[in-house]
């Protein structure tokens, strides 16, 4: 998407310095950096850090981290994909895209390993794109309809990011808000903060004002009496990992959320790229990240710089758990890139018959 | 309670120096701070400010702010009243308190009026803890019936702060709690940080360091999750006003867990003292509050120093509602200091029956 004029992508490489490059998404709103990447290590870190997260661009980023490795002349592929993949254990993107590399390198001549695997991570990167856009496409027709039904903009509650920063262009819950917009449609974003990482607060709110997109920031406790009051018209999430039968899970707090859509009659869709289904499993691993995340806070100070704020007394002990899951009861449908499914076994079956039948 | 061995109330009287102190608890965790109120103008700063905060301890400081009006020989104390009344819209104990005086000083020569004043308030205090004690007795069967059939602690969760820093003393919803701690029953608190002001986070938690009580602070969003995964056995929250029906008002967020415990078939309370009901209204405004609440945040810098940081982008839109209603088919009970009852029209016509046959 464009910043101030300028279009980005969350991960590209720079043919000109043969570098990969990602935008620094621990330094957002409050600063735009870019980093390049020049190493497994650097892409270990930058998943694990966060300065790149989303189901998405964790998977883009493991495949640039695997060419990286094999740039750097490590000799055991497999292993360095074993690194990238304990850098965080929910995404299911991470396990899809390393296993799609590995297998790709099968049969290459050793010479040429790197090149290929850079070719793959390009290609990586632009289907996530065509799906992207391919679901803000199939999902604009939840909003233009319900559009057509009232005055006033469609008012949309989303939680975490699932924007563009969260994918390499166009995000998945946010690809049919994008859509919307650049067709005229009138919308207004309501922005679940989503402490503790505020990934609402920094992440989504900054693509919406960069998009000049109407959007209001709200705490994750808010979305309830917003839904209670008429004031959500529709519900729109990412998804970490969507299981086979139809449970989505997603950034902490998610459920929370689609009861309460549920409670009120709103629709309440998660927008799921194939690549993060599991087809042949319904365990999803629970990431539990450091307490420092629950007992500080950063943000920015009257210096204008960067700064961390204890928020609890000494002597609390804290937790911090990433991830809930979201029965697929409570959800209406998945917007996928192959159209709307609905999240039951069935639906996820007829998905899958359609990716089969399309390969 | 005690604070390091000593005991405190939320608000006092110092016969000493004739003066009204409270804690300020915009300062806590990080700082323990009393300060005195000398005017009208100071109580309506401590409300507002929320200096003091809590339904209960709200009524007990409007009360000390007419004693005060009149010391200063304010002659019009009805509009003092409305002045107090204006500070926060929601809590009823504002209304009940400053009504309560009035009425009391109807008959009243002019010249004994602030004595008068100081009496009423100092019995509103006094009654607040009987009453808040009472909580913690008709509560504490919950917990003790809880902890006979499993092993290990009983885990609570409760929202924002209605310990003994939201009323004079012992609290609402944290009464049974410390009543169950006292009694030697294990109890554990999964204390939400409760944003925007993170009362949880601040006073919640620091409430229970102070009295040794094992708890953890958790992100908002995370009481859903650990209610699906067995985490939770109960949870107890207060209510800043609760209407005939049953409906109960309390800190924004409280309907997300109320939907989450029934969703999961977990035992579900508020806790009420009675000074909180709205006999004649099911109607409930909902204050709403600076969005510089959900654009910065408070904390304690490395200088140890409070300081502020701004969490989202410039050219974001925020709102900032305080309050939400959980409906009452979704609370288990109400827990009174005359005993626990339906969160019904029924149960609180049977309440209103008992509390007037016990005048």
């Amino acid at each position: 998407m464009k910043i101030d004029g300028t279009h980005y992508r969350s991960i590209w490489f720079d043919d000109a310095d043969q570098a990969v490059r990602i935008i620094d998404q621990t330094r957002l709103p409050h600063f735009f950096d870019i980093l390049t990447l020049s190493s497994l290590a650097d892409a270990c870190h930058a998943i694990q850090s966060m300065q790149v997260r989303g189901a998405p661009l964790i998977g883009a980023t493991a495949a640039f981290g695997l060419y990286l490795a094999a740039r750097e002349g490590h000799s055991d592929l497999p292993a360095a994909g074993k690194l990238l993949l304990a850098t965080r254990p929910t995404a299911v993107n991470l396990q899809w895209a390393v296993d799609r590399v590995l297998a790709e390198i099968a049969d290459t001549d050793d010479g040429d390993v790197h090149r290929q695997i850079l070719e793959t991570a390009q290609r990586i990167c632009n289907e996530d794109v065509t799906h992207c856009t391919a679901i803000g496409e199939r999902g604009v027709g939840l909003i233009r309809a319900r559009a057509k039904e009232k005055t006033g903009p469609v008012n949309i509650l989303t939680h975490c990011n699932a924007g563009w920063l969260a994918t390499v262009d166009r995000g998945t819950a946010l690809a049919p808000v994008y859509q919307a917009w650049e067709e005229g449609i009138p919308v207004h974003v309501w922005v679940d903060e989503t402490r503790p990482r505020n990934q609402g607060a920094s992440l989504t709110a900054w693509e919406l004002v960069k998009q000049n997109i109407p959007h209001t920031v709200i705490s994750d406790n808010t979305g309830g009496h917003l839904m209670q009051t008429g004031q959500v018209d529709l519900c729109l999430v990412g998804s970490d990992r969507t299981t086979y039968k139809g449970n989505v899970c997603n950034k902490i707090g998610t459920y929370l959320k689609a009861l309460a859509a549920h409670d009120n009659k709103i629709p309440f869709y998660a927008a799921v790229p194939v690549s993060s289904i599991a087809w042949d499993s319904d365990e999803v691993p629970i990431e539990e990240r450091h307490n420092e995340e629950i007992t500080h806070i950063r943000g920015l100070n009257t210096k204008g710089e960067l700064d961390t704020l204890r928020l609890t007394p000494d002597g609390s002990d804290a937790m911090n758990l990433a991830f809930d899951i979201t029965p697929a009861r409570l959800i209406t449908g998945l917007i996928t890139e192959k159209g709307i499914f609905p999240a039951t076994e069935e639906g996820l079956a007829a998905l899958k018959r359609q990716v089969t039948g399309d390969r």
